[in-house]
């Protein structure tokens, strides 16, 4: 009996990531660099996991007296107290008035999925999200996969060069009343004493929803608390809130995908409701949320000598990524390359833009074999003793060969 | 400025699971027992951790050589090959064709969920799941809340105290073409040499899509190729078909939550079309599964020496449930309990039916404090040395007790 498959109709589907990697993969040059990894790395061009993290791995597969059973659906309580005190403070007032809680999540998506689902079900009326970030977002497709209407708006300034605060103050002006706030990495984007006033005022006057994307706390400035500190102004503010908080990069533990859907209510009632919707959405989502992350970031989070050495691994990586884009600047400048570098040591976090137009990322990409996105956004991190000489001079070739044809078409035209 | 909740509306969610649990757990009874854990038991009332596991996973927290980068979104490769091949086995025609393969999935529902989500989408010809299995699955709310139509079936006749195949080849009868068939443990359910054919005759004739959920495999008869030979129909039977593997229980990492949604297609061509939608819709849900449980499982299954002490471990265990099984039903004959209690050692796996009415479950319940659910379906593991006598004393109680009272009722209306 000859069969016809049931899914003829089913297309390839687009990739949607990975493509710059898979070019690299297959470039045979031997100087070929990639230089937009997700991850960390460290010096050796290894992926960073925080020390400690080792330790306390070790210390949990050899702890006799654990048991292996299933977790509740929400998750391990103390994993998300922790981090509810990671995020907020232990002091905070939001935790004291029992009206902050969370949901244990899966992957780097787990919490935005959840969140969305929630906000499709609770919020009919409001079914419109901004997405406001440092970088284009991989949770806009989310949003957007649920019937969200979605639009995306980015920090980053090309022509001036620098994280514009004005662009999430323009975007909170001219959207509807009720819809919701996809912000990340706000911190990158500094905005002064008179503008957060301002924005939290519109926010709160056209009752937008909060939605942070938390995935780096700590690799920022390399202090946890002030990396969000920002959060005070919407909990004193009164506003009701999510975050999508993963600990993933922050403590190096990239493949387990460890995060929490922070719930910020009220008053503990409309919070204890809010979870248990939540809960009903995760257990279809996965019924139990796997453990290993969350036991390792527990094992350190609630013990503060092994808090202090890992907030102590974040400051160092920190230090390292700033000296490393002092030294790319200071490189540049030696090499005489036009145009001014100070953008590169003003962004904070590991990644960060080199502002190179399209034509000199080809350049890079094409006759360098040094693999950075389109829009010039590379790790620092990637960047070593052994590969800065080789990438800086290289910038330098881009830029002087893009000014000189230009020059030459400028010379043409007049 | 006062403030009034976004989320006045939202309603505390219905609890879907844990009221038996947490009922106990409020009991103050000395005497009170819970024999309706999901996870296996040891004799010692701790969760079963197969023995090679804790070993495997401090090897895994020592190895110096991993690095804990993010894992591709379809998961680790080497785990999907294993776990792949544990399922068909290694000389699987399937697997040498290159048409089957398999996602990286989360926690217990999440195969189910992906499953459903690509059907909804690929299948909307045929939005109609029946889920036939030997107890109540969590995961018809997974394919309702997508919007499909669902029917549930149980195998289990709670009058003649059997499996009854029938039911399944019942429901295939009745059901439409096309429709969506998640089957829960049919091993349990023998089909005899001559239902086989038919079944799978009818389901083929109709275009039915199997949906095996496989979330126990050698917690059945002890030997892991044993209980899921059945596929080998399908198979050979030119079907195309999905199956949620689970390899928590299996293992003993119950809060690992790991699995694998495995895909047969046809051909190379037409899995690697369907791999790669279901990659998209996992990048939405979570985008990079966690790897610890998935370490774990593949350096067993990779490992001669550990794969058979793993495969000892599962004898193992199973043996011990069917010796409890066979001392139940002796205890329940010295005790001349009416009835036979056959039905017991005829089911196999860690969970069966006892066999009880409702009235005698509420027996047990309220005036013996031992916990099962309303349809007697306990976790035999939960039975041991300490507290074999007062439970089947208590069930033949619980039998008197009932009988008495039905013949009081019986002279009362003569």
């Amino acid at each position: 009996m000859s069969t016809l498959s049931l899914f003829l109709d089913v297309p390839q589907a687009q990739k949607l990531e990975g493509s710059l990697l898979k070019t690299y993969k297959q470039d045979d040059s031997p100087n070929k660099m990639f230089l937009a990894y997700r991850v960390c790395m460290t010096s050796g061009g290894q992926p960073w996991v925080s020390s400690v993290v080792r330790k306390t791995r070790l210390q949990i597969a050899q702890d006799p007296s654990l048991n292996y059973e299933y977790t509740p659906v929400t998750g391990m309580r103390s994993f998300i107290q922790a981090c509810v005190e990671l995020l907020f403070g232990k002091h905070s007032r939001a935790i004291a008035e029992n009206r902050v809680g969370g949901v244990h999540t899966v992957g780097d998506s787990g919490a935005f999925h959840l969140g969305a689902q929630f906000l499709k079900t609770w919020r009919q009326n409001s079914q419109i999200v901004y997405i406001v970030s440092s970088k284009k977002e991989h949770h806009g497709l989310i949003f957007q996969d649920m019937g969200f209407t979605v639009h995306e708006h980015c920090f980053w300034d090309s022509k001036q060069l620098c994280m514009d605060p004005n662009v999430l103050l323009n975007v909170v002006k001219q959207a509807p009343r009720g819809c919701v706030f996809v912000i990340g990495n706000i911190g990158n984007c500094k905005l002064t004493k008179c503008q957060w006033p301002k924005l939290i005022a519109i926010m709160k006057k056209k009752q937008i929803f909060p939605f942070f994307d938390i995935s780096y706390q700590g690799l920022s400035t390399g202090d946890p608390e002030e990396d969000t500190r920002f959060l005070e102004y919407f909990v004193s503010g009164g506003f009701e809130f999510f975050c999508s908080q993963s600990l993933s990069r922050n403590f190096g533990i990239y493949d387990e995908g460890v995060g929490v859907l922070v719930v910020v209510a009220l008053n503990n009632q409309i919070l204890l409701c809010v979870l248990s919707q939540l809960m009903n959405c995760a257990l279809a989502l996965w019924l139990n949320p796997p453990t290993s992350g969350a036991r390792i970031v527990t094992s350190i989070l609630c013990n503060p000598a092994l808090q202090e050495a890992w907030k102590q691994s974040l400051k160092e990586i920190v230090e390292n990524i700033m000296l490393t884009k002092e030294k790319v600047k200071e490189k540049l400048r030696l090499l005489g390359t036009p145009g001014s570098w100070d953008h590169i040591t003003n962004q904070s976090g590991s990644h960060s833009y080199l502002g190179l137009d399209y034509s000199q990322v080809e350049y890079l990409v094409k006759k360098k074999h040094i693999y950075i996105p389109k829009n010039s956004r590379i790790n620092f991190t990637c960047i070593n003793a052994c590969n800065i000489d080789y990438i800086t001079e290289s910038i330098n070739e881009a830029v002087l060969f893009t000014k000189a044809s230009e020059n030459c078409l400028q010379k043409f035209l007049e």
